[in-house]
């Protein structure tokens, strides 16, 4: 790939915003006072929970299948996942009306199964290895021909996450701080990204697992760690980053703060309770960094983002 | 109380959209493709969750506060309720600047003993039957001279419920059908009043479990039946009619439709899941109705009636 596609630029990021115009969902920015007085701050929530496929994870997937050109179209795209990018990608192929093929793991929820293929994607079983699901994807590429949509290591994809902040920005232009979760790094690169080129006043902090933490150590090393099979309740954000998104966050010298299992699942039962919306654990994060932060007096977006819990136990403990 | 109070008329419930204004909020009226594919109907959620207190009872209990003449406001509000009614009333004499002292029995959850404490009212404990709250609210009444803010039971308390239709109607005027939760039956007698004056086409259906089915069967019957100590999931919806909301609903011919514990929690789940936001069980009965009837192709308003739930069995699986 040429450098300069490495980084999507301004151009790119704003042809994102209008190639999924219509796909996507221009998510709500929620406020609550019980979390303004709990922070300090005022506090503006980017509910991506509300996007399609629940997750701001559409955006991306949306993105990099509708540029994808013509003479593409026909061999379909695939991608591995056992989350939010699955659905993502099945949903977003549908709206191009393409194949796609996607592998997942044969121990992943049979909940997260069923949604990808009630979206029309065809489900490829794999081990449950990282190193399992690269091989099948090499080939299934090589068999068919399909594109891969990576779920970060990807610009484009990159570019659609950026299209939370930027609406978000938007929305609420005179905001101090913005917080996203960081996992691969694709939501806090476009988060980055988009404040340098519309908010430059806008501090981006990434916000990580303690269990989960890479980003924050590598970042502080200045060189990219591995991923370390972490034990975060936070499901979307045991991934590693990229050199791409490492470089994207290093440039623009994202800070990351990191929390504990404990504010996380605290700060997830605050925003159930008290906000009456469902969020997942790594929507989580970066509500529990600012309640535990130092915010006082200023405005704070947080990128919420997702929704897709396993609602297993809590409803077959109700339902017994 | 003269007969001509008995029923608040439209003047009344115009006067408690007005008294509520600025106090209560407009919630949300929310909508979901899915609810819509599952239904086969276009529904239109009022999410009352949303509300002040997390449930629409905040607007009664605000609308007989906010109506008490001056020479009632030094002896404060008392009133008898395990639930939602009690965070209602302590939210709406705190607005007020009044006393208010609620009688909860010594067995309800500690979150919600809390939750009524923090918004400034005095707990009274009582015994767990109906019996011991009904007698120590008579004497917290002798005592102090406090007015009753009866959950149900009381014109101003209906036509505060009323608004949250009102608001429905105002926004959606097509609906075909309105659908409630009736429990004692002030939310649902609200809305037959709101529809029989400003929407008379729309068709006030009632949502009831079958295991607390005394509304449906005392209107079947033509007499009003006692409470029976149902043991619903939908624990907002155990109490029975009064004379009052049972006459509201028999002279507006409202039809009651029942579920199944089963059903209520499975639309309970379709909502959190699929929706995600935070419904009560109360909630989930109307949604449940939608589910199962045939509102095919019908513009379907469902009250959603609140979000308080208790998250601890969900949340100490999580924190383990």
């Amino acid at each position: 790939m040429e450098k300069r596609h490495f980084v999507p630029d301004a151009q790119a990021l704003l042809e994102a915003k209008e190639r999924i115009e219509g796909h996507a969902h221009r998510t709500p920015v929620l406020r609550s006072r019980l979390l303004d007085a709990a922070t300090g701050a005022t506090v503006f929530l980017k509910a991506e929970g509300f996007q399609r496929g629940g997750a701001f994870k559409f955006r991306g997937a949306c993105n990099a299948i509708f540029a994808l050109p013509q003479s593409k179209l026909a061999a379909g795209v695939t991608t591995h996942s056992s989350g939010n990018h699955a659905q993502a990608v099945a949903l977003a192929a549908a709206a191009r009306g393409i194949r796609a093929r996607v592998v997942m793991p044969n121990n992943a929820p049979a909940v997260k199964r069923q949604a990808v293929a009630d979206y029309g994607a065809e489900i490829i079983d794999c081990g449950p290895t990282l190193a399992d699901r690269e091989a099948k994807v090499e080939e299934v590429i090589a068999q068919t021909g399909a594109t891969l949509i990576h779920p970060y290591d990807n610009p484009f994809v990159i570019a659609g996450q950026a299209t939370a902040s930027m609406e978000l920005l938007e929305e609420v232009p005179e905001l101090d701080v913005l917080l996203a979760p960081v996992g691969g790094g694709g939501l806090l690169s476009g988060a980055a990204l988009a404040a340098h080129h519309w908010a430059p006043k806008v501090q981006v902090i990434g916000a990580e697992p303690e269990l989960a933490n890479d980003a924050a150590e590598g970042l502080r090393l200045g060189r990219r760690l591995g991923p370390n099979a972490p034990v975060t309740i936070a499901d979307g954000l045991r991934t590693a980053l990229s050199d791409r998104t490492f470089s994207i966050l290093q440039a623009h010298r994202v800070p990351i703060r990191t929390v504990s299992e404990a504010a996380i699942v605290e700060a997830m039962r605050f925003v159930w309770q008290r906000l009456n919306i469902v969020i997942e654990a790594s929507s989580a994060v970066p509500v529990a960094v600012a309640l535990e932060g130092d915010f006082k007096n200023k405005k704070v977006g947080i990128v919420l983002s997702g929704a897709n819990v396993d609602l297993d136990a809590f409803f077959s403990s109700l339902a017994q």
